[in-house]
């Protein structure tokens, strides 16, 4: 029997594990100190109360033999498919049966490879979340990378070749950079052109406070013709540990895609979990509507003071306005796995290293704004405190 | 750009989707009446009170800045993981770290595939599960089938080819048939001899009566060196809406197998639901098994009643025994097709084809004992009635 060679994943996942082992060991040989992560992309804000109000009855409908829900439908309850399509999607002139209801977008955003032929030409940038990568290899995809500049604002020029899948992340993890609609138009009609579909990763929608970038990629013209968007509640609404996402296939990219897909989903999957979905139709109350916005400008906050910490000291600073992620760079001719460690030995405070992200990356690191308060001051006072000198 | 061929399943699936079809056009024209379903794979029962108020107890969790709980980890939360760990796996010499948490055996059940190179000879049955094949198709993965027969009590005979993987359901959907430790130990060897992994799909566990089954395949000798064995909560808590599976992968399969599938599952998953885990946490809980066992006992006397029924009425039964199904010949010469109609038309009662489960089931269909007790007193009254006549 042989094992699937395409999960040794010799780059960024050996990264990924290597930051947390130095960590790790950090702190094994400095039991009494306080280490602060600015690394998180975790929240740190609890659910709204009126969501948990919802899913507790949720709770109470199952302990009852007359409420008892069981098997949802892979596709997720109407109840909800329904919601999100009503709140969000209607308005573009798609249909109810184009809205997907799942259990996280790391996951949604490989498995949606399923959908295409295995031999399909798949590109991502360079920065880029290296899970698209990482997950396309474990399904035995192999992927193309175009690099992203720094000149360029970190958005990706429209390349030459004909790829059949894009990967674009905007709000962008790790740069913090949002497409604008203007830089959308020209990949959607990349995308028109050349018959390819935008896999486009949306979780940070809540974030966004530039009046030019859109809070749904079908906000701009073509979009409906190439573009799958990814969505989830984890970011917004604290569900990193209820884990329910969703996703829309507009029919217009393909006559059947949706049939396929259907055909896919009965077959590998069952659903995302009932009480996760009642507390997901929730987050559309004005309560926690309300609740959810205070969050938001708590982590918006701390992105600010954070932003003003590492421009005062002498950095170049990108992301924070649409983002929960700061992308910052390097101006001590350190790579970032040294700057990593220099932060780390000198203030104990965390940060990532670019590199994590691709070889562009490793001029920079990521700092995020999703910690709390009290910790994000206290990595500021510390580093204000360290270049002072 | 180009879909997934592999997707468009013409086989199993195609049968399944039709019998919901006719069901609910036969629904549409005939509503004032009471179909009755005996197809149903939902359990009916709700779960018990003592895991609700541990789900309740999470969602407080949750909404509370001091009890907040994130990303638990691709492999599920280390509270629920050492628990199962305890509770079914230490006792074999099994770690901690083999064992996994996630969110439904029918992703796992094909995701596991992921594991193993992508030309790997997969074998199944015929009857069968048809996730296994369509999903194992849906990751580009091709099946071979061994035919398994009434006259062998449904219990596969070892091939004499070999193969690389090989999928087993016990107690098994459809025919509710489970394999004795003696059955195991025959594939266990043949799997040790040829380096095969078995997948063991054990869902309905406490379902079993017989003592020469196992509750779980590690009881049988060489199984740590070849076996994956897949459980889930979904039928024994009632956790059909919650979402929450477990498996075990040993190390004695192949030195760095869990090293790599741990890179696999970080790079596609961030795991199952905090709530879903808690409750499922709560499972082992003395007061939960008590009104756990109650449930199983209502099922059982449920499937004791059908069988009873079935036997009366001049039917060979099959399972019912250590499984929530019953299978049964047909003794009319119709096909299952035909038959289920038959069922349907006349008495207004659902029988799932045996055809769905693979051309070897075309002279059975299946009867679920899962569902409510008057329902199923009311199908049995129905059926005695018509073959009165």
């Amino acid at each position: 029997m042989k094992l699937n060679d395409n999960l040794n994943l010799k780059g960024n996942y050996k990264i990924f594990a290597n930051v947390s082992k130095e960590i790790k060991e950090y702190k094994d040989t400095h039991k009494d100190n306080k280490v602060i992560s600015l690394g998180i992309g975790d929240t740190s804000m609890p659910i709204s109360k009126n969501i948990i109000s919802s899913m507790k009855k949720a709770c109470d409908d199952l302990g009852n033999i007359e409420t008892f829900y069981g098997y949802g439908g892979s596709n997720g309850y109407d109840f909800l498919r329904e919601k999100i399509w009503e709140e969000e999607y209607k308005k573009f002139g798609i249909s109810k049966e184009e809205v997907y209801v799942a259990s996280g977008t790391k996951t949604d955003s490989t498995s949606i490879l399923e959908l295409f032929d295995i031999n399909s030409k798949i590109c991502i940038t360079n920065p880029m979340y290296p899970i698209y990568r990482d997950g396309a290899l474990c399904l035995n995809r192999s992927v193309s990378i175009l690099d992203i500049d720094e000149k360029d604002n970190f958005i990706c020029n429209i390349p030459k070749e004909k790829y059949d899948i894009i990967y674009i992340c905007s709000p962008s993890n790790p740069t913090g950079i949002a497409y604008t609609k203007d830089d959308l138009s020209k990949w959607i009609k990349y995308a028109n052109q050349n018959n390819s579909v935008i896999i486009f990763d949306n979780v940070y929608d809540y974030f966004i406070t530039s009046k030019d970038v859109p809070f749904s990629i079908y906000e701009v013209e073509g979009a409906k013709e190439c573009a799958i968007e990814l969505k989830s509640f984890s970011k917004k609404a604290s569900f990193t540990g209820v884990r329910c996402s969703y996703y829309v296939i507009p029919e217009e990219i393909c006559e059947g895609i949706n049939t396929l897909w259907k055909k896919r989903n009965i077959n590998r999957y069952n659903g995302a979990d009932y009480i996760a979905q009642k507390g997901a139709y929730a987050f559309y109350d004005k309560e926690s509507q309300k609740e959810i916005k205070e969050h938001m400008n708590y982590y918006k906050e701390n992105a600010k003071l954070l932003r003003e910490c590492f421009l005062k000291n002498g950095f170049k600073v990108y992301g924070g306005i649409d983002s929960p992620y700061l992308w910052i760079k390097i101006n001590n001719g350190m790579d970032s796995w040294e700057m990593f460690r220099y932060f780390l030995n000198n203030i104990e405070v965390v940060i990532v290293p670019g590199v994590v992200f691709g070889s562009k990356g490793d001029e920079f690191f990521r700092v995020s704004s999703l910690g709390s308060r009290e910790n994000t001051k206290e990595a500021i006072e510390r580093i204000d405190k360290f270049y002072e000198k």
